[in-house]
C-alpha cells in the first residue's frame, strides 16, 4: 500500500508522516517512511536543485521536468522495491504536489502535468491525505524552519494561498482517493483524523 | 538559424563547434556557441547529474527526463532569446543526441522520447551535421581527455557502436535536416565538409 501526505509548506506533513508510520508499525506492519523531492540517493541529489536558490531559478516546465526525475528515480529505486516486498510506504508528497505547485499554482500546465505524468510515472498512491491548515499559519512555521530549503517559501503568501486552493479542489476531483482532513489542533489531534480516515 | 552537430563520444564536435562558429563570425554573422547537455546555468548544473559517476547511476527513462530539463532551461534562457535577436546558435549537441542515446542505445524507448520531445520541447535545428567516425577511435579520444566528465565513456565499445548506428540511422530518418559528416582526416577537412554542406 502506497500512503502520500500532501499539503502546503509548513501544514506538518513531516510529523504526519513519523506518526503515521508509528502507528502502522505498532500495528505490525512493515513500513517505510520516504519523501519527495528525494527518497533516494539520486532524487536528493535532484531535490538541492528544488527546494534552495531563487524562486525563478526555473520556469514551472523546467521545475516540473526536474521533479518528474526525481519521482522516477524514487519510484524505481525505493517506492516499487519496498511494494514488491510487501512493505507499506509513506511518502511526504508526490504527483498531487507537482499536479498543484506546477499544475495549478505556478502557471495553468495543469493539461502538461497530467500528460507528463502519464508518459513518466502512470503510478497513483492508493490513500492520499491533504492537510489543510491556514496559509499564512503554513508560510510563518515553514519560514521559522530557517535553513537552505526554502525557495518556494520565499515565492509569499498568495502562492501558498494558490496551493492550499489547488490541494482543496484535488480532494473534490479524486474523492476516492484523496481526504482531506483538518490541519487545526495538536500535532496527536491530526494524527488521530488521519487514522480515523485511514 | 539554429544549428546542431552531433555524434558519439570523441568525434571531434566540440572542435568543429568552434570552427563553424568562427568561419561564420568571418563571414559577418553574430555566433552564439553553446552545448547540451548545459549551456544556461541551470542547464550547467543538470549537466554534472549526467556526464559525471557510474553509468547506472540513472536509468535511461530518469536520464531522459534530467536531458529533457537541461534542454528546456537551455532552450528558455540561451537559444530562444539568441535567435529572436537574430543570432545564429551553433549547439554542440541537441534533441537527436536523446534520440540516440537514451532513445535507442540505452533501451527501446525511442517512442517515449518523441513524445517527451513533443511534450516539453517541440524545437528542431534547422540544419544538424552528425560527425561519422569509427567508435573506436572516438571511444581512445574521450577517455583520453580524462577528467570526471566520463559517464558515458565507461559504457564501453559496445554502446559506442550502438551510437554510431543511431546517429547513421537519424541521417536517413530525417535526410532534409540531418546531414552526415565524414569525420576522417584533419580538423580543417571536417570543418571544411561542414561548410561546404552548409
Amino acid at each position: 500500500m502506497l500512503i502520500s501526505l500532501e499539503g502546503i509548506d509548513g501544514c506538518g506533513k513531516s510529523t504526519q508522516g513519523r506518526l503515521l508510520a508509528d502507528a502502522l508499525r505498532a500495528q505490525g506492519r512493515d513500513v517505510v517512511l520516504t519523501r519527495e523531492p528525494g527518497g533516494s540517493p539520486g532524487a536528493e541529489e535532484i531535490r538541492r536543485l528544488l527546494v534552495e536558490g531563487a524562486g525563478e531559478r526555473w520556469s514551472p516546465e523546467t521545475e516540473c521536468l526536474l521533479f518528474t526525475a526525481a519521482r522516477r528515480d524514487h519510484l524505481e529505486r525505493t517506492i516499487r522495491p519496498a511494494l514488491e516486498a510487501g512493505r507499506v510506504v509513506v511518502t511526504d508528497r508526490f504527483a498531487d504536489s507537482t499536479r498543484v505547485y506546477q499544475g495549478a499554482a505556478r502557471g495553468d500546465l495543469r493539461d502538461m502535468v497530467d500528460r507528463l505524468h502519464a508518459l513518466m510515472i502512470g503510478v497513483e498512491p492508493d490513500r492520499t491525505f491533504v492537510i489543510d491548515i491556514d496559509p499564512a499559519t503554513g508560510l510563518a512555521r515553514g519560514n521559522a524552519r530557517g535553513g537552505a530549503e526554502d525557495r518556494f517559501e520565499s515565492l509569499g503568501l498568495s502562492f501558498q494561498q494558490r496551493l492550499a486552493t489547488g490541494f482543496r479542489a484535488l480532494a473534490a476531483e479524486y474523492p476516492d482517493r484523496v481526504r482531506l482532513i483538518d490541519g487545526s489542533g495538536t500535532a496527536g489531534d491530526v494524527s488521530a483524523r488521519i487514522l480515523a480516515a485511514l
